[in-house]
């Protein structure tokens, strides 16, 4: 993002008021958009994003892995084996 | 379903048993799991499963409005604006 | 299709090519790659190439519900729930 | 999977189960039904899913290098050059 | 777009204040990224939102239909026939 | 594309054939029908695809960094901020 900042520093403000904009919510707290989050990215097959926000949230937030195994529950529903196996991948690899 | 659990009665069973896996997971409530797939199915263009998630949600939990459009903001971050657009045309159409 | 021939029939004639080279496989017989067309478009989204993959199984290939239903098995398996009931309502209104 | 099946044996549990009815349809051979699951993992931009699926196709069912080249032709038709030439570079990798 | 300006206005000014970061790029002309844009919407399975680009590229910067379709020969090339096919069938029904 | 040549020639002859009837388009020229596809794959989670793209896009047609951050500015817009920044961490590599 440093890059981004400098280089293009308009883009770089919108994004800062869009993640404002996003992340004050008015009825959810951060906590659970957070795991929307996870949910999010973990249904696709984008590895660096889902392992960047895991660490997030577990650092940030102090979101368990059970909780985000209950989010990777709703993964393997919705978005079949292959993501709910590489997110508890994900997740194993975060924990050690 | 109807004809799923009548025609293929192992394959219905097995989506029975997944379903409560899921849905029983052992941190997060039911409430925010629902919200959590509102989110998945709202990142894709899957617009017949997201109205369903979204009424469910309504219906059985009370899930409000703004809570939903929260689930949104974080679409729109994480998946760009024709998913967010289509979540909130899709909710507006609902709360008619 | 139509309009692609007489407006863009470079277009049409590589089309025509890469049709021939995909469906005269060395191993696979043309069933078992149409039923792997199936299972490729219902995974994703797309309502409208399902429905004309299935019935183009059906009607040229004889392929039977049963059949289709083994591939959305295995789309249940690999893409979630979202995926195999859209294609089992699908099939169903084909059958009808 | 060994962490699933300690930490979250219902899951573990339920995705047996799944993969059971999944795997024993009605009317497809387990190959067949092996092939479209390589079809729809590589349509998708999985490699690990994908480098998976055609390891133990070979493995477990002596599924052959011009049977996935088959399957991968489909691909190319309904999800582009990029699905097809890594999977076939993943293909490549499995031989060597 | 006016159910988000009244409701979440915070929302709407992040989106408005991201749309004018993004069309305001330094080296490629308005058109240009137009054209990106379909080839993004048109490459997933997004009918409403390609049919919503398509057309505001034909009437504010008048786009024409040989462009599209030079627009949807990389979607051809890059994500497969599905997404060509309802590509060209969008346009064709805006031409009517 | 050497295995694809030597050991399914008439796939490499589609391929071929197809890539010459993409880009030769009635309208737009080849540098923006190349912008188009960077903003294809980098939309998806294709790293390898985005990567290879970029750099036949500066070698071959000396398309330079601020043309290819305003392809990614549309990708923000309509696919959001983990695909943007994931084509950014691209575009840095290959810069230095």
């Amino acid at each position: 993002m440093k890059k981004i900042k400098s280089d293009y520093p308009e883009v770089y403000d919108a994004i800062t008021k869009l993640n404002d904009a996003v992340f004050n919510g008015k009825a959810l707290d951060y906590k659970t958009q957070k795991l929307i989050a996870i949910g999010i990215v973990a249904s696709r097959c984008d590895q660096s994003a889902t392992e960047k926000q895991m660490r997030s949230a577990m650092h940030e937030l102090n979101v368990t892995p059970d909780e985000i195994a209950d989010v990777l529950r709703v993964v393997l529903l919705l978005s079949g084996m292959p993501s709910f196996t590489k997110g508890m991948r994900i997740l194993e690899e975060i924990e050690k």
